[in-house]
């Protein structure tokens, strides 16, 4: 099948912006990263150029700061993680993420990370989707919370909790650089997923399961909740 | 059903030493990082302290040397990435591996990472899997090159190109910590994985994408398969 509407070899080498905050989980940033460091420059942003400390415990180094991250970026990306209520409350992370949507081709996210773009007001109207156990911390904003895999509305990006990061970042490649483009990526990356047990949604968990991953994110779901039903009302008065 | 063999609550944390060097690919190591973690203590072992920066671009910072990385570890992992060939020719790196493999409960890799373990005499009479597109360097060590997502031989477990760390990791937490803990970490990582397309593996992929691939390897492959020849004819000598 001859693929006529594929980009040329060598475009313009992608600008994403990428933010990084205490305690955010690691694999949510690094799925989509590895898939899009092959098409351009990932730039990973955060306050200060300090070493930024994962919640798996993992220390990485940013490579731009609010204020010396490009202008004019293809991508927005914001990963989720334990640290995500304190970055929802933080202006100087939402004022950034304000600032860059206006000018970006894409304003994203996975995980958790969607409460963050929601709580600078850029998923107002949207549909979206999070980590399952968020989708109401999600709603509580009004925004249209969708139980999906990746959800693509007009230019909002969003993808499932921490793994999904992988189907989202390939998704994101064949919208920005066509289909051989993301299949490459996707060979690369050798992304032929064999998962050894069959729980890795709420629809096929066994309950004591379920019960087990509740009660291991319910510190940051009651608060990440609070967060967003007092902002929701805040931004209506 | 009743899980009667599953370990008890709360056990003693497992000690994790995995490997970091020069050119990793992150996402080898992020994947059973973030399984792992949920279970226990995980060190990213190097030569120095110094920040390590990976194939895509994002510099991590260890925790511990080959001198302060703990003895007795339940698990010695090597990640893959463009830097192996480097990290093949490393006698530090090849002693430190042979040194905590003689008391390590498994000892593991995923991606190129199994060349590495190779070249460190680890793999020796063992089947052994890596990214499909390094498994003839593989053999080229006499090993018994398979591929397969995951292959468990006795306590070597080793997992293919990248995204299979996670696969692998799973199975690892199953080994370690029983069914139910495998199945919670997958939960927790929504790892339910949806590929936008079915090009991740050399069965599936089109043929222009293989050749791609096959392009953007080839440095890395050449390398290492001569590399692999040499230090294979040497020890038979």
């Amino acid at each position: 099948m001859t693929k006529t509407n594929e980009p040329r070899p060598q475009p313009v080498p992608l600008q994403v912006g990428m933010l990084v905050y205490p305690a955010l989980t690691l694999l949510d940033l690094i799925g989509p990263q590895t898939a899009l460091s092959m098409h351009g420059q990932t730039h990973l942003v955060a306050k200060t150029l300090d070493p930024v400390m994962s919640d798996s415990g993992i220390a990485i180094l940013p490579t731009a700061t609010y204020d010396t991250c490009p202008r004019d970026l293809d991508v927005l990306f914001v990963p989720g993680g334990m640290g995500t209520a304190d970055a929802m409350e933080d202006t100087a992370t939402l004022s950034f993420l304000a600032a860059r949507a206006r000018t970006a081709s894409y304003v994203t996210s996975v995980c958790s990370g969607s409460l963050i773009l929601a709580a600078a007001g850029l998923l107002d109207g949207y549909r979206a989707t999070t980590h399952w156990t968020s989708l109401d911390v999600l709603a509580a904003f009004g925004v249209q919370a969708e139980r999906q895999r990746v959800v693509v509305d007009r230019n909002r990006i969003t993808g499932g909790g921490v793994t999904a990061g992988i189907d989202f970042g390939l998704t994101l490649v064949a919208l920005l650089r066509g289909e051989t483009a993301a299949e490459l990526t996707q060979l690369t990356m050798e992304y032929d997923p064999r998962p050894p047990f069959n729980a890795g949604s709420p629809e096929t968990a066994a309950p004591e399961v379920m019960a087990l991953a509740r009660g291991f994110i319910e510190p940051v779901y009651s608060r990440t909740l609070a967060i967003a039903r007092r902002q929701h009302a805040q931004l209506r008065t």
